[in-house]
């Protein structure tokens, strides 16, 4: 044990559990002392609560009480969950959704749970968030300047979600599914079944990003398997170029709905959120990046405190 | 043993040994006596040689010759088939295909292989088929009308074909993954899991569909999860909107490449070729379906005969 993993009066436990992950953080101000992960909501056998208390129990050895407060978003707060939390209807500020957050008792901890974001869309579809919207509040406390005017936040990942924020207030957003398309189609499909090779994967990524200026993403996915076929390309090259196209579709989606000029805040992955400023460059849009973990404690300290 | 089943001079064997599946009929003039079915390339334990004659061993206890003449389309002319044909570059007419067919002996069996087709598309990228191309020029063979002028036929499917035939060649065509992607999306994707109920497919199935008519693709998708988690959707609704979604864009990317005017001849599983048809109708251009299975037929009649 050293010093830091000492637990000190006025430190805190948060954490995002969402569906493949639970990530606890040991925070004292804003600063991490310890990280510790679990099982993804998906992956937990019997209660998740259970689950949680098991993650802690090397930090109860050094000092966190048993009555603790710790501070959670994403899939936790789903019906798989420790607890269901409805979620908070869009336009939606940082206060409307401390205050519909949920407190447990699990085991003898207090548990806070945050809901997710529920929005129509303008095309009248129904969307849903659970765990991105504490990194947009994570974002908007870290950025101020953000709190106030129109902006455009994206948040690549598995679900990855774009969000309009207007006045501090999360207005609507829109799921794209290129993470999880992205994962099928490397692993999934025969796309990717051609070449052994696992070199190229940058050229690829760039051509992928090419081929989304124009023509659609269902007719243009084959020419992973046909540039293999026909043109030496290796099966790197083909996951590259998998990776740039779905990317490059969702970009020009994603501008598509959003203001013509602006910069656009990427949250998320430093890997990912790269390729992503890549993507916005080629339409001429600047990105600034923060990192989604950050973004995450930010919000998850506020959801502790009450508004 | 019936009557039927008796092999007589001038009767035929032909197939179509896709990636997951060997079909084989007995043709005497136009007329299917009898089929069997076998292993998919993809499942053949071992030479595929020895599998066709495996397959083809009840025939051959009713008279079908140790010589005879077997003509095939399809994976069988891959690199993991009897034996790599290369693809015909298009532009390709009926008599070039033939032309580049192979034969090969397996055990004493005369097998012509059809080759597949290659084209560079307008956008410069590589594009294949191997096994469509057969229907296409059977199709031709049944409607004369079509071996002149300009004509998109489109034939759906796992890796489903969109090609422009000018005075009886092949010109240029696109692959879209739409059929992979959709069982893809339904089996293996987090977006039909909410749900078990199975009805509500026909509603899904028009909701996809109008849903492809404004926004791209995979700002989509989610729609299939978020309505069953906020519109008590079913996950057939779901299945059938992640249908509609992939059928009505391709139809929509396809018709971007096309000719403004004309019908669209549709060619495969009837089933399939019914919902293409109702996507057409909703950009206002008739179809005309063939089955693809008598299309096959049609061609591998012509790919035993020297042109």
């Amino acid at each position: 044990m050293t010093v830091q993993d000492e637990w000190r009066d006025g430190d805190r436990v948060a954490g995002d559990w969402g569906t493949s992950r639970l990530r606890l953080f040991h925070l004292r101000g804003d600063a991490v002392m310890r990280t510790v992960t679990g099982p993804g909501i998906a992956a937990v056998m019997g209660a998740p609560g259970e689950a949680l208390i098991e993650t802690l129990a090397p930090w109860f050895e050094t000092g966190l009480p048993r009555d603790a407060e710790v501070a959670l978003c994403g899939m936790v707060g789903s019906r798989n969950g420790i607890a269901e939390v409805p979620y908070a209807e869009c336009p939606a500020s940082l206060d409307v959704w401390r205050l519909e957050a949920h407190a447990v008792a699990v085991g003898g901890l207090r548990v806070v749970i945050a809901p997710g974001l529920a929005c129509t869309r303008n095309d009248g579809a129904a969307d849903v968030m659970r765990g991105e919207e504490t990194q947009i509040f994570g974002l908007l406390s870290l950025y101020p300047a953000l709190a106030r005017g129109r902006h455009v936040i994206a948040l690549p990942g598995t679900h990855g979600k774009w969000a309009e924020v207007v006045d501090g207030r999360v207005v609507r957003f829109r799921t794209f599914l290129t993470g999880e398309l992205f994962a099928l189609l490397r692993d999934q499909s025969t796309l990717t079944r051609a070449g052994a090779d696992d070199s190229g994967g940058e050229d690829g990524f760039v051509a992928g990003l090419e081929r989304s200026d124009a023509g659609g993403l269902l007719g243009s996915l084959f020419e992973a398997r046909a540039a293999q076929l026909r043109e030496g390309r290796s099966r790197g090259w083909a996951v590259g170029f998998l990776s740039g196209l779905t990317i490059g579709h969702e970009v020009r989606e994603g501008l598509a709905g959003a203001d013509r000029e602006g910069t656009v805040m990427l949250v998320g992955d430093p890997v990912l959120t790269a390729l992503y400023t890549q993507a916005l460059a080629r339409h001429g849009r600047a990105a600034e990046t923060c990192d989604g973990s950050v973004a995450a404690r930010a919000g998850l300290r506020m959801l502790g405190e009450r508004p």
